[in-house]
């Protein structure tokens, strides 16, 4: 038992410091998603199996941590199929999901066009790697409900916000449409049933280049060198390949002042996001400070619906936030006042308690520590838990008396 | 597909009202546990399987959700001698079993005496039944690493400040000592032996009175009478029949003034809690309101070791948030000003985000909605969703113009 005792492989603990600063960064995007009018829900961690296999989850759907049936016998082992036939719940690998089974369940009682916050976590198995968890948390914003472009904007805008507020005003949002995708596809000559196919190897630019991508659509009977040209030719600016009803979304996007957005759109018209089912614009976060794009999303009019078994129109951003996290320098409660009380070792539990009472009725927060010889090695461990100021109590203390709260520190004569 | 859809059996869905009084009535309590020294802490939702499973659950154990191995063949499933064969992982089932595997993997980066906080949900297979739920909150402070009272005296002092946060002045702790429960049981001359088995008779005493626990008693061959005389004689002040080192830890508790604790503490020589894992004090919280505890704990000195293969002291409260939930009566933001902007169908989506950024610059959170026919439902829509102001928003508003900001209703005019 004494051998090393870990969490679930590509699982964490958090640490109080750091979960003090996750806490804090969900509470800033929290605040500005709320102030923009979106509402946060939960929902269970565990969805059916078959909704989770509905198969709107894409390739994540594989991923689903499976949970087995309660009651099973070993015959129900071995009169079993697959593995899978065992399971009848599973935990969620996205917020998307869930919000659109949630959407199926609730929609009497929402708003007609409902703003949702979700800010939770998610698992999937995947095969451990750097920077890659088992269980992670997501932000996501959508809106159910719009059919029009004000949606997007206001994702946008709430998206823009909480950048600011996170101090990550460098960071701009790429855009897309899907119905400027498959425009560009038909005009370079790609067939309709290949457009779906010419997308994914489209996808890849950021990994193969465009020679990469270029050898690849010849490989399928595309002709990579004209699809690569009506993408060159509309980031240049040149849209008359294209049809307006393609181009009305994202011109109605670029239009608005960017101050009213709170973050820069930027058009990259060879942005195409993994997932199937976008149906309309399509956006990405980037930060010019990392590779990897912080966050994502777009209309996805055919999606929320499926378990009402009828279209609602619905459009959403996701934030990475194990992503965010590394990137934003924010620190918690910086103002709070937080006193350690480094007591002597004859103080009584009863005086302990008292003083403790006395500090947080002041509207102060309250560490202890117990006083060693080496008295500067827990001031520091003090410091360490948040200590802004140090009490030092005596067991003849006047329990009436003035509180001799002090810096934790001397302060620096230099600053 | 357009069937009912439900999320799982015993699982809830938040709606946007309830998860804002959830979210409201955490954030008080963690304030409270947070200002008293605790720290919150994060553990991932599932454990491996054979930590759930190491006897620390109690009956709990038995509630756990199994998470199926990935990669499994359908020869697995033929070979395996029992369905929790097939799982590496489950749901966690409290809150104290993580903590435990959180401090073995954690030790060297916890201060020497660590409080920690944990709210968080936890997963029990329980057949669904009314105010039962299968995803649960529970709210979690616990000290480890201080033997002495006063752990329990800080954990109390958090508890009461907590409670009066929420209002629950009228709560109050029970308290007992399960070294105080063994002194009774030898007084009345029941062997060592059979002292676990009284008290789980005992431990009936709410459900089955007084003659129902002398009964069970009894037909265990315990003297039923003798037992409830030396119960009735503590609870009436005669602790004659007690040594020093049974009541010592609760003199200490008892002599401590309320006012410093923020919770009166109640003597209940017949409390008995639970749980096998306890050593010391126990504690359960009541409020006159319901016949229910509202939370409990105690000191489990053998416990949070066990996966370090040393003993580490240790004592907790839990807090059952969904019982709190039911009880405490607070509106969340109460004071912020949301401003719900009813706009004409020809407002534009850009006029649209622009009076939302300019609301919400302001410092005040926004709520939108579309003028229909029936305007007064609109202003309930909205209200309902939190807004306390209104702006009208027409096409032709100057689009620097002062924003018309007024009360989401007329002012009553008799208040």
């Amino acid at each position: 038992m004494a051998s090393q005792v870990n969490p679930p492989r590509g699982m964490r603990d958090m640490l109080p410091a750091e979960q003090r600063r996750r806490a804090h960064v969900a509470d800033v995007i929290r605040g500005a998603f709320s102030d923009h009018g979106f509402e946060e829900i939960e929902t269970p961690v565990v969805e059916l199996a078959e909704r989770l296999h509905a198969g709107l989850g894409g390739d994540n759907e594989k991923l689903a941590f499976g949970i087995q049936r309660r009651g099973l016998t070993v015959d129900d082992l071995r009169g079993a199929e697959s593995p899978a036939d065992l399971n009848d719940l599973g935990l969620r690998f996205d917020l998307t999901v869930p919000l659109a089974r949630y959407y199926a369940t609730n929609r009497a009682e929402l708003p007609t066009v409902f703003r949702s916050i979700q800010i939770a976590p998610v698992w999937r198995a995947e095969r451990p790697q750097a920077g890659r968890y088992r269980q992670f948390v997501q932000c996501d914003i959508d809106i159910v409900g719009e059919p029009g472009i004000q949606a997007e904007l206001e994702l946008v805008a709430a998206t823009g916000d909480a950048l600011q507020r996170l101090g990550l005003a460098d960071a701009f949002v790429r855009v897309n449409d899907r119905r400027i995708l498959h425009a560009m596809l038909e005009a370079a000559g790609v067939a309709d049933g290949a457009r779906d196919g010419a997308l994914i190897t489209i996808d890849k630019l950021d990994k193969i280049g465009r020679n990469g991508v270029a050898t690849e659509l010849d490989g399928h009977g595309i002709d990579g060198a004209a699809v690569l040209a009506q993408i060159d030719a509309v980031a240049a600016g040149d849209w008359s390949n294209l049809p307006d009803e393609a181009t009305e979304a994202i011109r109605t996007l670029l239009a608005v002042d960017a101050a009213d957005l709170g973050v820069r759109l930027e058009l990259d018209p060879s942005l195409v996001r993994g997932m199937g089912y976008y149906t309309g614009v399509i956006m990405e976060i980037a930060h010019p400070a990392v590779p990897y794009s912080i966050g994502g999303g777009g209309r996805y009019d055919g999606m929320v619906g499926r378990f009402l078994g009828t279209d609602v129109p619905a459009a959403g951003i996701s934030f990475g936030f194990e992503r965010l996290i590394d990137l934003v320098d924010l620190s918690a409660d910086a103002d709070e006042e937080v006193v350690g009380i480094l007591h002597d070792r004859d103080v009584t539990p009863a005086q302990l308690v008292a003083a403790k009472r006395r500090i947080v009725a002041s509207g102060r927060a309250v560490r202890v520590a117990k006083r060693t010889k080496n008295v500067a090695r827990v001031l520091d461990a003090l410091a360490a838990s948040g200590a802004t100021h140090v009490l030092t109590l005596r067991a003849d203390a006047d329990p009436a008396g003035a509180l001799d709260v002090q810096p934790v520190r001397p302060a620096d004569p230099t600053t």
